[in-house]
Protein backbone atom coordinates (compact mmCIF):
# COMPACT_ATOMS: atom_id res chain seq x y z
CA UNK A 1 0.00 0.00 0.00
CA UNK A 2 1.06 3.38 -0.78
CA UNK A 3 2.50 5.23 2.35
CA UNK A 4 -0.19 7.86 3.23
CA UNK A 5 1.50 11.48 2.63
CA UNK A 6 0.50 13.66 5.64
CA UNK A 7 -1.25 16.47 4.56
CA UNK A 8 -1.62 20.02 5.83
CA UNK A 9 -5.33 20.60 7.32
CA UNK A 10 -7.92 22.65 4.85
CA UNK A 11 -8.05 25.91 6.34
CA UNK A 12 -11.89 25.72 5.63
CA UNK A 13 -13.62 22.42 6.21
CA UNK A 14 -15.04 21.20 3.08
CA UNK A 15 -17.93 19.61 5.96
CA UNK A 16 -19.22 21.02 8.79
CA UNK A 17 -20.66 17.37 10.31
CA UNK A 18 -20.49 14.04 8.74
CA UNK A 19 -22.49 11.39 9.94
CA UNK A 20 -20.53 7.71 9.74
CA UNK A 21 -23.18 5.07 9.71
CA UNK A 22 -21.12 1.75 10.98
CA UNK A 23 -18.03 3.03 12.65
CA UNK A 24 -15.68 -0.25 11.42
CA UNK A 25 -12.32 -0.24 9.37
CA UNK A 26 -13.90 1.63 6.44
CA UNK A 27 -16.17 3.96 8.36
CA UNK A 28 -13.40 4.28 11.39
CA UNK A 29 -10.61 4.84 8.35
CA UNK A 30 -12.85 7.78 6.93
CA UNK A 31 -13.59 9.35 9.75
CA UNK A 32 -10.12 9.30 11.13
CA UNK A 33 -8.85 11.03 7.66
CA UNK A 34 -11.68 13.65 7.62
CA UNK A 35 -10.60 14.87 11.00
CA UNK A 36 -6.86 14.20 10.74
CA UNK A 37 -7.08 16.38 7.58
CA UNK A 38 -9.37 18.69 8.49
CA UNK A 39 -12.22 18.10 5.78
CA UNK A 40 -14.95 17.77 8.64
CA UNK A 41 -15.61 20.00 11.41
CA UNK A 42 -17.61 17.22 13.25
CA UNK A 43 -17.62 13.69 12.17
CA UNK A 44 -20.77 11.43 14.02
CA UNK A 45 -20.14 7.98 14.43
CA UNK A 46 -24.03 6.07 14.87
CA UNK A 47 -23.33 2.49 15.50
CA UNK A 48 -25.77 -0.08 17.72
CA UNK A 49 -23.47 -0.87 20.08
CA UNK A 50 -22.14 1.32 22.62
CA UNK A 51 -18.95 -0.78 22.99
CA UNK A 52 -18.24 -0.42 19.16
CA UNK A 53 -18.82 3.30 19.38
CA UNK A 54 -16.10 3.71 22.21
CA UNK A 55 -13.50 1.68 20.12
CA UNK A 56 -14.25 4.28 17.33
CA UNK A 57 -14.03 7.12 19.62
CA UNK A 58 -10.73 5.57 21.30
CA UNK A 59 -9.36 5.80 17.92
CA UNK A 60 -10.20 9.11 17.03
CA UNK A 61 -12.58 8.31 13.58
CA UNK A 62 -15.44 10.40 15.87
CA UNK A 63 -15.81 13.62 17.60
CA UNK A 64 -18.96 12.17 18.75
CA UNK A 65 -21.24 9.24 18.41
CA UNK A 66 -24.83 7.57 19.32
CA UNK A 67 -26.94 4.92 19.15
CA UNK A 68 -29.82 6.97 18.15
CA UNK A 69 -30.32 7.25 14.30
CA UNK A 70 -31.90 10.59 14.25
CA UNK A 71 -30.24 12.28 16.28
CA UNK A 72 -26.86 11.27 14.83
CA UNK A 73 -28.42 12.49 11.66
CA UNK A 74 -29.76 15.35 12.40
CA UNK A 75 -27.17 18.21 11.76
CA UNK A 76 -25.17 16.52 9.08
CA UNK A 77 -24.42 17.39 5.59
CA UNK A 78 -23.14 13.83 3.98
CA UNK A 79 -24.02 11.09 5.41
CA UNK A 80 -21.85 7.39 4.85
CA UNK A 81 -22.88 4.63 5.28
CA UNK A 82 -20.42 1.85 6.21
CA UNK A 83 -22.64 -1.48 7.20
CA UNK A 84 -22.28 -4.62 5.79
CA UNK A 85 -23.97 -5.39 2.78
CA UNK A 86 -26.20 -7.39 3.00
CA UNK A 87 -27.68 -3.86 5.39
CA UNK A 88 -26.46 -0.83 3.33
CA UNK A 89 -29.89 -0.45 1.20
CA UNK A 90 -32.06 -0.45 4.56
CA UNK A 91 -29.69 1.69 5.96
CA UNK A 92 -29.98 3.87 3.16
CA UNK A 93 -33.62 4.45 3.04
CA UNK A 94 -34.06 4.33 7.26
CA UNK A 95 -30.82 7.45 6.67
CA UNK A 96 -33.01 9.49 4.32
CA UNK A 97 -35.94 9.53 6.09
CA UNK A 98 -34.57 11.32 8.91
CA UNK A 99 -31.60 13.40 6.90
CA UNK A 100 -31.84 16.70 6.78
CA UNK A 101 -33.11 18.37 3.61
CA UNK A 102 -30.75 18.61 1.45
CA UNK A 103 -27.99 16.09 2.82
CA UNK A 104 -26.13 13.92 0.61
CA UNK A 105 -25.92 10.22 1.33
CA UNK A 106 -23.30 7.55 -0.12
CA UNK A 107 -22.56 4.25 0.85
CA UNK A 108 -18.86 1.57 0.87
CA UNK A 109 -21.08 -1.78 -0.74
CA UNK A 110 -18.82 -4.06 -2.07
CA UNK A 111 -21.50 -5.00 -4.86
CA UNK A 112 -23.87 -2.01 -5.88
CA UNK A 113 -26.13 -3.79 -8.75
CA UNK A 114 -29.06 -4.73 -6.42
CA UNK A 115 -28.19 -1.25 -3.46
CA UNK A 116 -27.94 1.24 -6.37
CA UNK A 117 -30.85 -0.34 -8.02
CA UNK A 118 -33.15 -0.56 -5.25
CA UNK A 119 -32.70 2.61 -4.14
CA UNK A 120 -32.97 4.51 -7.32
CA UNK A 121 -36.48 2.71 -7.31
CA UNK A 122 -37.52 3.35 -3.34
CA UNK A 123 -35.53 6.52 -2.13
CA UNK A 124 -38.36 9.51 -2.19
CA UNK A 125 -37.10 12.07 -5.35
CA UNK A 126 -35.99 14.70 -2.96
CA UNK A 127 -32.89 12.48 -1.55
CA UNK A 128 -29.70 12.65 -2.52
CA UNK A 129 -27.59 9.41 -2.75
CA UNK A 130 -24.92 8.54 -4.45
CA UNK A 131 -23.42 4.34 -4.58
CA UNK A 132 -20.00 4.01 -3.91
CA UNK A 133 -17.12 1.32 -3.54
CA UNK A 134 -13.73 2.17 -1.66
CA UNK A 135 -10.91 -0.71 -2.89
CA UNK A 136 -9.61 -0.67 0.42
CA UNK A 137 -10.15 -2.76 3.27
CA UNK A 138 -8.42 -6.10 4.80
CA UNK A 139 -8.42 -9.21 6.84
CA UNK A 140 -8.82 -6.95 9.87
CA UNK A 141 -12.62 -5.46 10.65
CA UNK A 142 -14.20 -3.55 13.35
CA UNK A 143 -13.93 0.03 14.64
CA UNK A 144 -10.07 -0.90 16.50
CA UNK A 145 -8.68 -1.89 13.13
CA UNK A 146 -9.22 1.55 11.33
CA UNK A 147 -6.43 3.11 10.35
CA UNK A 148 -5.25 7.29 8.94
CA UNK A 149 -4.45 6.84 4.97
CA UNK A 150 -6.22 3.83 4.20
CA UNK A 151 -7.53 5.08 0.71
CA UNK A 152 -4.09 6.69 -0.22
CA UNK A 153 -3.63 6.07 -3.43
CA UNK A 154 -6.44 3.02 -3.74
CA UNK A 155 -8.99 3.70 -6.09
CA UNK A 156 -12.69 4.22 -5.03
CA UNK A 157 -15.98 3.44 -7.88
CA UNK A 158 -18.11 5.94 -8.04
CA UNK A 159 -21.67 3.96 -9.54
CA UNK A 160 -24.54 6.22 -10.15
CA UNK A 161 -27.86 5.11 -11.04
CA UNK A 162 -30.67 6.09 -13.30
CA UNK A 163 -31.88 9.01 -10.40
CA UNK A 164 -28.51 9.50 -9.42
CA UNK A 165 -27.77 13.64 -10.09
CA UNK A 166 -24.90 14.51 -11.80
CA UNK A 167 -23.91 17.61 -9.32
CA UNK A 168 -24.29 14.92 -6.62
CA UNK A 169 -21.68 12.14 -8.74
CA UNK A 170 -19.46 15.41 -8.85
CA UNK A 171 -19.42 15.78 -4.78
CA UNK A 172 -18.80 12.59 -4.04
CA UNK A 173 -15.87 11.95 -6.57
CA UNK A 174 -14.17 15.48 -4.76
CA UNK A 175 -14.81 13.56 -1.29
CA UNK A 176 -13.16 10.22 -2.03
CA UNK A 177 -10.66 12.35 -4.26
CA UNK A 178 -9.75 14.62 -0.56
CA UNK A 179 -9.14 10.88 1.39
CA UNK A 180 -6.20 10.58 -1.86
CA UNK A 181 -7.90 8.08 -3.57
CA UNK A 182 -8.35 7.46 -7.34
CA UNK A 183 -11.85 7.64 -8.69
CA UNK A 184 -13.47 5.63 -11.28
CA UNK A 185 -16.94 6.24 -12.59
CA UNK A 186 -19.09 3.24 -13.73
CA UNK A 187 -22.35 1.87 -14.14
CA UNK A 188 -23.82 -0.24 -10.78
CA UNK A 189 -23.53 -3.63 -13.30
CA UNK A 190 -19.92 -2.82 -14.84
CA UNK A 191 -19.01 -2.09 -11.45
CA UNK A 192 -20.49 -5.88 -10.12
CA UNK A 193 -19.27 -7.70 -13.20
CA UNK A 194 -15.65 -6.20 -13.17
CA UNK A 195 -15.29 -6.71 -9.23
CA UNK A 196 -16.40 -10.44 -9.32
CA UNK A 197 -12.86 -10.90 -10.86
CA UNK A 198 -10.82 -8.66 -9.00
CA UNK A 199 -12.02 -8.99 -5.41
CA UNK A 200 -15.03 -11.70 -5.25
CA UNK A 201 -13.12 -14.51 -6.83
CA UNK A 202 -9.88 -13.97 -5.39
CA UNK A 203 -11.87 -14.73 -2.33
CA UNK A 204 -13.81 -17.76 -3.04
CA UNK A 205 -10.60 -19.07 -4.47
CA UNK A 206 -8.69 -18.11 -1.17
CA UNK A 207 -11.27 -19.74 1.04
CA UNK A 208 -11.33 -23.03 -1.21
CA UNK A 209 -7.35 -23.28 -1.01
CA UNK A 210 -7.35 -23.40 2.62
CA UNK A 211 -10.34 -25.77 2.73
CA UNK A 212 -8.21 -28.53 0.26
CA UNK A 213 -4.89 -27.99 2.67
CA UNK A 214 -5.25 -31.31 4.12
CA UNK A 215 -4.31 -31.09 7.99
CA UNK A 216 -0.75 -32.77 7.56
CA UNK A 217 0.33 -30.10 4.86
CA UNK A 218 0.07 -27.18 7.61
CA UNK A 219 3.23 -27.88 9.19
CA UNK A 220 4.90 -27.19 5.52
CA UNK A 221 3.41 -23.91 4.89
CA UNK A 222 5.63 -20.89 3.95
CA UNK A 223 5.02 -17.63 2.51
CA UNK A 224 3.29 -18.82 -0.43
CA UNK A 225 0.38 -20.50 0.76
CA UNK A 226 0.32 -17.95 3.56
CA UNK A 227 -0.25 -14.85 1.17
CA UNK A 228 -2.37 -16.66 -0.99
CA UNK A 229 -4.85 -17.75 1.63
CA UNK A 230 -4.90 -14.47 3.93
CA UNK A 231 -8.07 -13.35 2.37
CA UNK A 232 -9.80 -16.51 3.83
CA UNK A 233 -9.08 -15.17 7.38
CA UNK A 234 -11.93 -12.20 6.41
CA UNK A 235 -15.04 -12.11 8.19
CA UNK A 236 -17.40 -15.37 6.82
CA UNK A 237 -21.12 -13.63 7.21
CA UNK A 238 -19.53 -9.99 5.44
CA UNK A 239 -18.46 -12.16 2.56
CA UNK A 240 -21.48 -14.67 2.42
CA UNK A 241 -23.00 -11.59 1.45
CA UNK A 242 -20.76 -10.21 -0.41
CA UNK A 243 -21.01 -13.33 -3.06
CA UNK A 244 -24.86 -13.79 -2.74
CA UNK A 245 -25.55 -10.28 -3.44
CA UNK A 246 -23.25 -10.66 -6.85
CA UNK A 247 -24.30 -14.38 -7.27
CA UNK A 248 -24.31 -14.54 -11.24
CA UNK A 249 -21.26 -12.53 -11.80
CA UNK A 250 -19.25 -14.93 -9.11
CA UNK A 251 -20.29 -17.61 -11.06
CA UNK A 252 -19.28 -16.22 -13.86
CA UNK A 253 -15.84 -15.50 -12.87
CA UNK A 254 -15.25 -19.14 -11.50
CA UNK A 255 -16.37 -20.22 -14.74
CA UNK A 256 -13.39 -18.44 -16.33
CA UNK A 257 -11.68 -19.97 -13.40
CA UNK A 258 -11.91 -23.46 -13.93
CA UNK A 259 -11.36 -23.14 -17.57
CA UNK A 260 -7.80 -21.92 -16.57
CA UNK A 261 -7.17 -24.71 -13.81
CA UNK A 262 -8.19 -27.11 -16.90
CA UNK A 263 -5.18 -25.65 -19.40
CA UNK A 264 -3.08 -26.46 -16.07
CA UNK A 265 -4.53 -29.72 -15.46
CA UNK A 266 -4.30 -31.07 -18.91
CA UNK A 267 -0.55 -29.34 -19.28
CA UNK A 268 0.13 -31.61 -16.48
CA UNK A 269 -1.13 -34.54 -17.28
CA UNK A 270 0.39 -34.16 -20.32
CA UNK A 271 3.81 -33.28 -18.97
CA UNK A 272 3.59 -30.72 -21.01
CA UNK A 273 6.76 -28.52 -20.09
CA UNK A 274 6.19 -25.82 -22.89
CA UNK A 275 2.93 -25.35 -22.36
CA UNK A 276 2.62 -25.06 -18.74
CA UNK A 277 5.91 -22.28 -19.15
CA UNK A 278 3.50 -20.17 -21.64
CA UNK A 279 0.68 -20.57 -18.97
CA UNK A 280 3.02 -19.38 -15.89
CA UNK A 281 4.66 -16.77 -18.21
CA UNK A 282 1.69 -14.55 -18.84
CA UNK A 283 0.55 -14.58 -15.49
CA UNK A 284 3.96 -13.84 -14.35
CA UNK A 285 3.89 -11.03 -16.74
CA UNK A 286 0.74 -9.66 -16.00
CA UNK A 287 1.39 -10.32 -12.13
CA UNK A 288 4.72 -8.12 -12.87
CA UNK A 289 2.55 -5.17 -14.23
CA UNK A 290 0.37 -5.08 -11.11
CA UNK A 291 3.44 -5.36 -8.99
CA UNK A 292 2.75 -5.08 -5.12
CA UNK B 1 8.17 -14.06 8.97
CA UNK B 2 9.87 -14.29 12.27
CA UNK B 3 12.23 -11.97 12.85
CA UNK B 4 15.74 -12.98 12.50
CA UNK B 5 17.47 -13.24 16.03
CA UNK B 6 21.24 -11.93 16.03
CA UNK B 7 23.41 -14.49 17.21
CA UNK B 8 26.80 -14.44 19.04
CA UNK B 9 29.24 -15.71 16.76
CA UNK B 10 30.39 -19.14 17.62
CA UNK B 11 33.51 -19.43 18.88
CA UNK B 12 34.48 -22.52 17.08
CA UNK B 13 33.07 -22.42 13.72
CA UNK B 14 30.93 -25.77 12.73
CA UNK B 15 32.61 -25.68 9.42
CA UNK B 16 35.93 -24.68 7.93
CA UNK B 17 35.13 -24.73 4.44
CA UNK B 18 31.62 -24.76 2.83
CA UNK B 19 30.76 -24.64 -0.75
CA UNK B 20 27.68 -23.42 -2.16
CA UNK B 21 26.69 -24.79 -5.75
CA UNK B 22 24.28 -22.20 -6.94
CA UNK B 23 24.22 -18.93 -4.88
CA UNK B 24 20.92 -17.22 -5.51
CA UNK B 25 18.05 -16.32 -3.19
CA UNK B 26 18.45 -19.82 -1.27
CA UNK B 27 22.01 -20.48 -1.31
CA UNK B 28 23.30 -16.95 -1.12
CA UNK B 29 21.25 -16.55 2.14
CA UNK B 30 22.57 -19.80 3.16
CA UNK B 31 25.96 -18.24 2.92
CA UNK B 32 25.30 -15.16 4.58
CA UNK B 33 23.92 -16.55 7.85
CA UNK B 34 26.96 -19.22 8.01
CA UNK B 35 29.34 -15.99 8.09
CA UNK B 36 27.61 -13.70 10.17
CA UNK B 37 26.78 -16.96 12.65
CA UNK B 38 30.11 -17.66 12.79
CA UNK B 39 29.12 -20.97 11.73
CA UNK B 40 32.16 -21.49 8.61
CA UNK B 41 35.38 -19.90 8.38
CA UNK B 42 35.18 -20.32 4.47
CA UNK B 43 31.95 -20.41 2.17
CA UNK B 44 33.17 -21.27 -1.50
CA UNK B 45 30.13 -19.67 -4.07
CA UNK B 46 29.99 -21.79 -7.04
CA UNK B 47 28.04 -20.70 -10.05
CA UNK B 48 28.07 -20.34 -13.98
CA UNK B 49 28.07 -17.01 -14.40
CA UNK B 50 30.58 -14.29 -13.21
CA UNK B 51 27.92 -11.44 -12.88
CA UNK B 52 25.70 -13.65 -10.48
CA UNK B 53 29.19 -14.87 -8.54
CA UNK B 54 30.16 -10.94 -8.54
CA UNK B 55 26.36 -10.55 -6.75
CA UNK B 56 26.91 -13.16 -4.30
CA UNK B 57 30.24 -11.63 -3.04
CA UNK B 58 28.70 -8.25 -3.18
CA UNK B 59 25.73 -9.00 -0.71
CA UNK B 60 28.35 -11.30 1.41
CA UNK B 61 27.44 -14.51 0.89
CA UNK B 62 30.39 -16.13 0.15
CA UNK B 63 34.04 -15.45 1.34
CA UNK B 64 35.01 -16.68 -2.14
CA UNK B 65 33.82 -17.66 -5.46
CA UNK B 66 34.56 -20.14 -8.44
CA UNK B 67 33.07 -20.94 -11.92
CA UNK B 68 35.27 -24.11 -11.38
CA UNK B 69 33.15 -26.75 -9.87
CA UNK B 70 36.79 -29.42 -9.10
CA UNK B 71 38.45 -26.07 -7.43
CA UNK B 72 35.23 -25.22 -5.67
CA UNK B 73 34.53 -27.86 -3.86
CA UNK B 74 38.35 -29.34 -2.58
CA UNK B 75 38.13 -28.20 0.53
CA UNK B 76 34.80 -28.29 1.42
CA UNK B 77 33.44 -30.16 4.26
CA UNK B 78 29.99 -29.29 3.45
CA UNK B 79 28.26 -28.92 -0.21
CA UNK B 80 24.76 -27.40 -0.25
CA UNK B 81 23.36 -28.12 -4.18
CA UNK B 82 21.03 -24.89 -4.12
CA UNK B 83 20.25 -25.05 -8.07
CA UNK B 84 17.11 -25.14 -10.08
CA UNK B 85 15.14 -28.58 -9.10
CA UNK B 86 15.48 -29.55 -12.43
CA UNK B 87 19.31 -29.28 -12.24
CA UNK B 88 19.90 -30.94 -8.48
CA UNK B 89 20.41 -34.29 -9.17
CA UNK B 90 22.69 -34.07 -12.08
CA UNK B 91 24.62 -31.28 -9.50
CA UNK B 92 25.05 -33.47 -6.52
CA UNK B 93 26.10 -36.67 -8.52
CA UNK B 94 29.12 -34.39 -10.53
CA UNK B 95 29.54 -32.72 -6.67
CA UNK B 96 29.74 -36.26 -5.53
CA UNK B 97 32.61 -37.33 -7.74
CA UNK B 98 34.88 -34.35 -7.31
CA UNK B 99 34.22 -34.27 -3.12
CA UNK B 100 36.78 -34.69 -0.33
CA UNK B 101 36.21 -38.37 0.72
CA UNK B 102 33.76 -37.37 3.73
CA UNK B 103 32.02 -34.44 2.32
CA UNK B 104 28.58 -34.15 2.87
CA UNK B 105 26.46 -33.14 0.54
CA UNK B 106 22.66 -31.98 0.67
CA UNK B 107 20.47 -29.88 -1.71
CA UNK B 108 17.56 -27.70 -1.29
CA UNK B 109 15.47 -28.78 -3.66
CA UNK B 110 11.41 -28.20 -3.67
CA UNK B 111 10.81 -31.91 -4.55
CA UNK B 112 12.44 -35.12 -2.94
CA UNK B 113 10.92 -38.36 -4.62
CA UNK B 114 12.63 -38.08 -8.05
CA UNK B 115 15.85 -36.43 -6.30
CA UNK B 116 16.55 -38.59 -3.67
CA UNK B 117 14.92 -41.96 -5.20
CA UNK B 118 17.89 -41.25 -8.15
CA UNK B 119 20.81 -40.82 -6.25
CA UNK B 120 20.10 -43.34 -3.81
CA UNK B 121 20.69 -45.72 -6.53
CA UNK B 122 23.29 -43.76 -8.38
CA UNK B 123 25.61 -42.38 -6.12
CA UNK B 124 28.54 -44.01 -5.35
CA UNK B 125 28.55 -45.90 -1.63
CA UNK B 126 31.29 -43.81 -0.48
CA UNK B 127 29.02 -40.90 -1.42
CA UNK B 128 27.46 -38.88 1.86
CA UNK B 129 24.27 -37.19 0.45
CA UNK B 130 21.24 -36.19 2.67
CA UNK B 131 17.88 -34.57 0.91
CA UNK B 132 16.68 -31.71 2.72
CA UNK B 133 14.34 -28.70 1.85
CA UNK B 134 14.57 -25.46 3.53
CA UNK B 135 10.25 -23.90 3.15
CA UNK B 136 11.70 -20.39 2.56
CA UNK B 137 11.87 -18.02 -0.41
CA UNK B 138 9.91 -16.27 -1.81
CA UNK B 139 8.74 -14.59 -5.38
CA UNK B 140 12.24 -12.62 -5.58
CA UNK B 141 15.00 -14.59 -6.88
CA UNK B 142 19.08 -14.40 -7.23
CA UNK B 143 22.07 -13.79 -5.70
CA UNK B 144 21.29 -10.24 -4.76
CA UNK B 145 17.85 -11.04 -3.12
CA UNK B 146 19.70 -13.26 -0.74
CA UNK B 147 18.86 -11.98 3.19
CA UNK B 148 20.11 -12.72 6.87
CA UNK B 149 17.42 -14.57 8.81
CA UNK B 150 16.00 -16.21 5.79
CA UNK B 151 15.68 -19.37 7.61
CA UNK B 152 14.95 -18.33 10.99
CA UNK B 153 11.68 -19.63 12.44
CA UNK B 154 10.84 -21.48 9.29
CA UNK B 155 10.37 -25.27 8.76
CA UNK B 156 13.17 -27.04 7.00
CA UNK B 157 12.15 -30.65 6.09
CA UNK B 158 15.11 -33.19 6.02
CA UNK B 159 14.65 -36.63 3.85
CA UNK B 160 16.40 -39.40 4.10
CA UNK B 161 16.19 -42.11 1.17
CA UNK B 162 16.75 -45.70 2.02
CA UNK B 163 20.94 -45.50 1.34
CA UNK B 164 21.32 -42.45 3.75
CA UNK B 165 23.55 -42.68 7.37
CA UNK B 166 21.67 -42.12 9.95
CA UNK B 167 24.73 -40.00 11.42
CA UNK B 168 24.79 -37.62 8.21
CA UNK B 169 21.14 -36.87 8.60
CA UNK B 170 21.75 -35.94 12.51
CA UNK B 171 24.44 -33.96 11.25
CA UNK B 172 22.21 -31.99 8.32
CA UNK B 173 19.60 -31.07 11.29
CA UNK B 174 21.80 -29.87 12.97
CA UNK B 175 22.91 -27.54 10.00
CA UNK B 176 19.50 -26.30 9.40
CA UNK B 177 18.99 -25.73 13.40
CA UNK B 178 22.25 -23.83 13.39
CA UNK B 179 20.30 -20.96 10.95
CA UNK B 180 17.28 -21.34 13.03
CA UNK B 181 15.00 -23.48 11.11
CA UNK B 182 12.47 -26.17 13.23
CA UNK B 183 13.57 -28.99 11.46
CA UNK B 184 11.22 -31.89 10.53
CA UNK B 185 12.21 -35.27 9.17
CA UNK B 186 10.09 -37.47 6.72
CA UNK B 187 10.60 -39.86 3.65
CA UNK B 188 11.15 -37.97 0.37
CA UNK B 189 7.35 -39.41 -0.86
CA UNK B 190 6.03 -37.87 2.22
CA UNK B 191 7.32 -34.66 1.78
CA UNK B 192 6.05 -34.76 -1.85
CA UNK B 193 2.81 -35.26 -0.81
CA UNK B 194 2.31 -32.82 1.45
CA UNK B 195 4.19 -29.84 0.01
CA UNK B 196 1.98 -30.56 -3.05
CA UNK B 197 -0.97 -28.99 -1.03
CA UNK B 198 1.61 -26.40 1.36
CA UNK B 199 3.51 -24.77 -1.62
CA UNK B 200 2.68 -26.23 -5.12
CA UNK B 201 -1.00 -25.94 -5.07
CA UNK B 202 -1.11 -22.47 -4.14
CA UNK B 203 1.27 -21.73 -6.77
CA UNK B 204 -0.55 -23.26 -9.68
CA UNK B 205 -3.87 -21.45 -8.03
CA UNK B 206 -2.44 -18.27 -7.86
CA UNK B 207 -1.15 -18.21 -11.49
CA UNK B 208 -4.61 -19.36 -12.75
CA UNK B 209 -6.44 -16.76 -10.70
CA UNK B 210 -4.21 -13.94 -12.50
CA UNK B 211 -5.52 -15.60 -15.80
CA UNK B 212 -8.50 -15.62 -14.99
CA UNK B 213 -8.99 -11.67 -14.25
CA UNK B 214 -10.14 -10.23 -17.54
CA UNK B 215 -7.94 -7.30 -18.05
CA UNK B 216 -10.70 -4.61 -17.32
CA UNK B 217 -10.70 -6.08 -13.72
CA UNK B 218 -6.70 -4.94 -12.88
CA UNK B 219 -8.05 -1.45 -12.11
CA UNK B 220 -10.09 -2.94 -9.80
CA UNK B 221 -8.04 -5.04 -7.95
CA UNK B 222 -6.89 -4.19 -4.46
CA UNK B 223 -5.17 -6.03 -1.39
CA UNK B 224 -7.19 -9.09 -1.59
CA UNK B 225 -5.79 -9.71 -5.23
CA UNK B 226 -2.76 -8.32 -4.53
CA UNK B 227 -1.81 -10.74 -2.00
CA UNK B 228 -3.77 -14.16 -3.56
CA UNK B 229 -1.68 -13.68 -6.88
CA UNK B 230 1.81 -12.69 -5.42
CA UNK B 231 3.23 -16.06 -6.09
CA UNK B 232 2.27 -15.52 -9.51
CA UNK B 233 5.29 -13.63 -9.94
CA UNK B 234 7.59 -16.31 -9.16
CA UNK B 235 10.15 -17.57 -11.90
CA UNK B 236 8.02 -19.74 -14.25
CA UNK B 237 10.86 -22.11 -15.45
CA UNK B 238 11.52 -22.94 -11.87
CA UNK B 239 7.84 -23.30 -11.26
CA UNK B 240 7.44 -25.22 -14.29
CA UNK B 241 10.07 -27.73 -13.11
CA UNK B 242 8.87 -27.81 -9.03
CA UNK B 243 5.25 -28.78 -10.67
CA UNK B 244 6.59 -31.42 -13.33
CA UNK B 245 8.81 -33.08 -11.18
CA UNK B 246 5.72 -33.36 -8.53
CA UNK B 247 2.65 -34.02 -11.15
CA UNK B 248 0.78 -36.97 -9.68
CA UNK B 249 0.46 -35.17 -6.32
CA UNK B 250 -0.24 -31.78 -7.69
CA UNK B 251 -2.84 -33.36 -9.65
CA UNK B 252 -4.27 -35.24 -6.71
CA UNK B 253 -4.09 -31.93 -4.78
CA UNK B 254 -6.03 -29.72 -7.85
CA UNK B 255 -8.65 -32.80 -7.58
CA UNK B 256 -9.26 -32.02 -3.76
CA UNK B 257 -9.38 -28.30 -4.81
CA UNK B 258 -11.66 -28.76 -7.54
CA UNK B 259 -13.78 -30.62 -5.50
CA UNK B 260 -13.56 -27.44 -2.71
CA UNK B 261 -15.01 -25.45 -5.89
CA UNK B 262 -17.93 -27.33 -6.51
CA UNK B 263 -18.81 -26.82 -2.87
CA UNK B 264 -18.73 -22.98 -3.54
CA UNK B 265 -20.23 -23.69 -7.00
CA UNK B 266 -23.63 -25.37 -5.39
CA UNK B 267 -23.48 -22.96 -2.35
CA UNK B 268 -24.06 -19.73 -4.70
CA UNK B 269 -25.96 -21.66 -7.59
CA UNK B 270 -28.95 -22.84 -4.83
CA UNK B 271 -28.75 -19.28 -3.30
CA UNK B 272 -27.47 -21.43 -0.46
CA UNK B 273 -26.97 -18.81 2.21
CA UNK B 274 -26.02 -21.39 5.23
CA UNK B 275 -23.82 -23.19 3.32
CA UNK B 276 -21.69 -20.65 2.27
CA UNK B 277 -21.31 -19.34 5.88
CA UNK B 278 -20.46 -22.92 6.87
CA UNK B 279 -17.09 -23.37 3.76
CA UNK B 280 -16.33 -19.38 4.54
CA UNK B 281 -16.16 -20.29 8.49
CA UNK B 282 -14.12 -23.61 8.23
CA UNK B 283 -11.69 -21.86 5.97
CA UNK B 284 -11.72 -18.74 8.06
CA UNK B 285 -11.06 -21.20 11.27
CA UNK B 286 -8.50 -23.39 9.66
CA UNK B 287 -6.72 -19.89 8.63
CA UNK B 288 -6.71 -17.79 11.81
CA UNK B 289 -5.33 -21.11 13.37
CA UNK B 290 -2.30 -20.58 11.16
CA UNK B 291 -1.68 -17.09 11.40
CA UNK B 292 0.51 -14.66 9.23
Amino acid sequence: MTQPSQPAAAKHPAWDTVAIVGVGLIGGSIGIDLLRRGLAKHVVGIGRREESLRAAREVGSCTSTTVDLPRGLADAHLIIVCTPVGRIAQDVREAAGFAKIGALITDVGSTKGTIVGGLDRELPHEAHYVGSHPLAGGEKAGPAAAVAGLFEGRTAVVTPGAMTRAEDVQTIKTFWQSLGAKVLQMTPSEHDQLVAGASHLPHLVSAALVAATPPASLPLVAGGWIDTTRIAAGDAELWRDILLSNRANVLAALDRFDGELAKFRQALEKDDAAGLTEILRDAKRTRDAVGS
